[in-house]
């Protein structure tokens, strides 16, 4: 049993450095599918199913069985859940915040989730390089301030913050969103990086543009 | 069913400020223990027995239980791991990036896990401030400066914070299990910042006098 | 005389918020062609040919025409130059520093040009967001870490700096290149900041397929 | 004549490093009390009588005594003058700055006279990781804001800073009291970090349980 | 054909190190004078007879002359031009961010133009080292906190800066200007850092002086 | 009795800004000489004897005598030293570290001690802006270095520092000389900034043109 999608697409990519392998997806063994526990089988595989592929955060996290399970569990009480902010925004809380901690992995691939949940080409490239210049709303900006503030100096939020973000209409559900997604893609960022997480080729492409092309 | 041990230390305190309330534990609302499902409650009980008090941590990200259930199947996969880490080096790792992050609940909680485990009363303190002056080993200074890196600038490590692990024996899991838990706090920092959340005042003194008090 | 591609590309984006006008492309007034010098008309022209489109920068920088001339002349003298640095290795430079300024016009705008110079979809990401783990060379890493140094933190620049790059094959030329145009870009990246020069749509998708589309 | 309590108490510390030498109270010699000037000793004498033990801070800076004589006749011009500021309130400018600046001793030993002069055994953690989350007036927050100020960026300071203190009812005299406290602390920690000065155990305890124990 | 001027003062020079020569001017090659093409020969020609020396940004940057001329177009266009902000003003704002960068030579040699245009001894060291205790006006302090903005977080600028600015009395072409000339000395700073130039001895006394002397 | 010297000259000042009066010495009260200690009135008339003119230091921080009696001990204490550093080399120190902190007044008079001292009218503004540019030795740019290290992250200092100012020949002694003046300008530069000490307008030309002026 194979991820039959990651290979060829770097075979056909053109390259600048011939005899360059390029690197692995992790720094970390890649357990072959095989070997796994029959419950991450079955995510992987949903996941393979819906997207078409297996994005590489699956199959590199999955080297720790128990860390996956939990890692996937928490994104999803905090993606899936319902509330007052859309799936776009709870990816451009993802994207912003991975844009402060250079994860490539994770801007590549929430930033493809991203465009395809906001149906815009362009969104995720302005999100991850400075919120301040993105086509977004007035409270999705305020939002992505308060995201930063819980990426990067978290020590300082106070009740100022939670008054500006009550001003755009946010009720404190909404505010634990924002915080608790800034906080566990702090979490995230740095996994990717410790292992030297690889986005799939695909992603880089995905919701650039039209699907039916 | 109440947490009974928290509110009559507090009006013992002599108090600075008669008129002044204690800060609440959380910013959010605190479930009632009897509201809780019983897998959370099951697990409040057995803290609860071990301890003699009910952590804050417990309680308030109780509020949300999904997110509580991925937090602590998380917490417990790093911090109950067999492996080359010691106990008492995976609280260093908590208490000095919790430092790093300003993170008052994880200094003062997991400074006191660290005595009790340690059997020191001084270590929490010095590495919460500066591991570089801590009675610490070099190979745990080692293992916290890398700690820190993936705390404050994980887009930097390479190849070179590998070798320098593995130069003091560490592999390549344990390696895992240090960024990992840099990682966790990374996130567990910046719930307990969003939340404000409090810390018991037993942990204030666990683990600095000898235990037959 | 119109600049035609530009408006279309909009028109047909998906656009989450039906009532929001896309952002001007710049602060200041965009001078229309037939107002503007016969040099700077030709120019403009002669980069439509080639391109297919014109990139914002030159209808908006075109406000002022003297600073235009200056600003074209000092950037072809770094770009065009021939030397030890491939075109795609300048690219890499202006890419990697203006990701280190969050320059969104740049990023985007250059990552398009380092992909087609490349012939590689993958590697313009990378570098904006972390040289550290893009497909490149060690000598090209070296080379923007050198680059980064000029953007950040020139006063620390020293003989070292230049050994390092000397090792890695680097001439003094070529060194004069990569801190000039880490140099120039800190000026370009701050006249976009300062205009909030808007990347034109062409450029998110350029060199991310085969040409032959 | 010697410094009787400071050893013994290392000694019935449960060490967890058997082999392993608590580190020196400073990386310069420590002079004998013998040899120290009169006046020196005296005030050393003064100090382990109502102390109880002697901090370290005495002995490690007598290796140079006309600095020690400016060094405490700054602290005490400082610490024990009558003015607007409580005894309290200035040790918590103290630990508040010295959080800051990472200073093991001056976070320990001043730490431990707040728990003292504050009657509370959980301000000093409080406000030596993040005074925002303390149990203290908005008006000592106000205080210890701009004593951060000037420990980590006194060169923008402004006439905004002295309207904001004063509408907390600060003179002006109050003003330089916190500058200067925060100012002689800058001084302080830096001789602690260069020297690496280490806090006394005794100071651990000081503070956080009754003292009739 | 020499520059004069340039040996005889360091000759002259008290020198603390006498087996010390003095650190060349720049880190690559300085053309001899009549190697240079004749445009720039007369340009160096026109500055030496109106400043009765050669300042050493003309003789180093000759090295590639292409990039010296569109470095001096850029230059005067954004220096001499008419509009709202005077010839002190605009050196000012080269004063102040060049030393954001810590560039010795930007700061010597524009210090000393700034005094010059002032016709004030003093505001060059002010403005250098902290531009909010300069005896300049509010007006100007808004117009150097603008600039530094521009050289220090240009990603952060905004609607509410235009604003600020706008209340001062600025136009939008007065903010270009502040900000364009802030990015050019961004640009300007790099250079010299990058090759090491070194400041003309005749600058640093300069405008401290009345001329007749 | 008065302060003759200082006043004048400012009124011999050309002024950019005719109605503008000169910033106060200090934003608080300056004491008359009559009204102060004979021992402070002494110390004054000392170097007012030996400079020409009294230093703004001595009579804004008079304003708290016991405060100015231990701020010039320490001072003196620190500079006056016998040992391995030179008065010039001790006059370094002050002048790097107050450019790190922006301490508008240090840098000013002590940059002009140094000039008399190192009898060289440059080294004083290449101190203050980037001392790896400056005309010294390499055993001086290590000893800034350390300096600089001490007055922005004193918690990182280790052995390794230490053994690299051996390397150059220092002593511990020496090291402590280099350590306590950067602590002790950490402390001067803050007290500076916090009452905006205005530089004597003297100090601006001292040691840049020979004495028989």
């Amino acid at each position: 049993m194979q991820y039959p999608i990651r290979i060829p697409f770097f075979a056909a990519t053109p390259s600048r450095h011939p005899l360059m392998q390029p690197l692995p997806i992790s720094r970390y063994p890649v357990p072959a599918l095989a070997d796994l526990p029959a419950d991450i089988r079955a995510r992987i595989a949903e996941v393979q199913e819906k997207a078409g592929f297996v994005p590489n955060v699956f199959v590199t996290l999955a080297h720790r069985p128990d860390e996956f399970r939990a890692f996937f569990a928490y994104h999803d009480a905090l993606m899936l859940r319902e509330g007052g902010l859309s799936k776009a925004e709870r990816e451009m809380i993802v994207v912003a915040t991975s844009g402060a901690n250079d994860c490539l992995y994770c801007i590549v691939a929430h930033g493809a989730i991203l465009r395809v949940y906001a149906k815009d080409p362009l969104v995720a490239d302005q999100v991850a390089v400075n919120y301040r210049k993105a086509d977004i709303t007035p409270r999705q900006k305020a939002m992505l301030a308060f995201a930063l503030k819980i990426a990067l100096r978290s020590q300082e939020v106070g009740d100022d913050d939670f008054a500006a973000l009550h001003a755009h209409g946010f009720s404190d559900e909404d505010v634990w969103d924002i915080g608790a997604i800034a906080a566990f893609f702090a979490l995230s960022n740095r996994m990717a990086n410790l292992i030297a997480m690889r986005p799939n080729p695909e992603f880089f492409l995905l919701g650039r543009v039209p699907k039916a092309k």
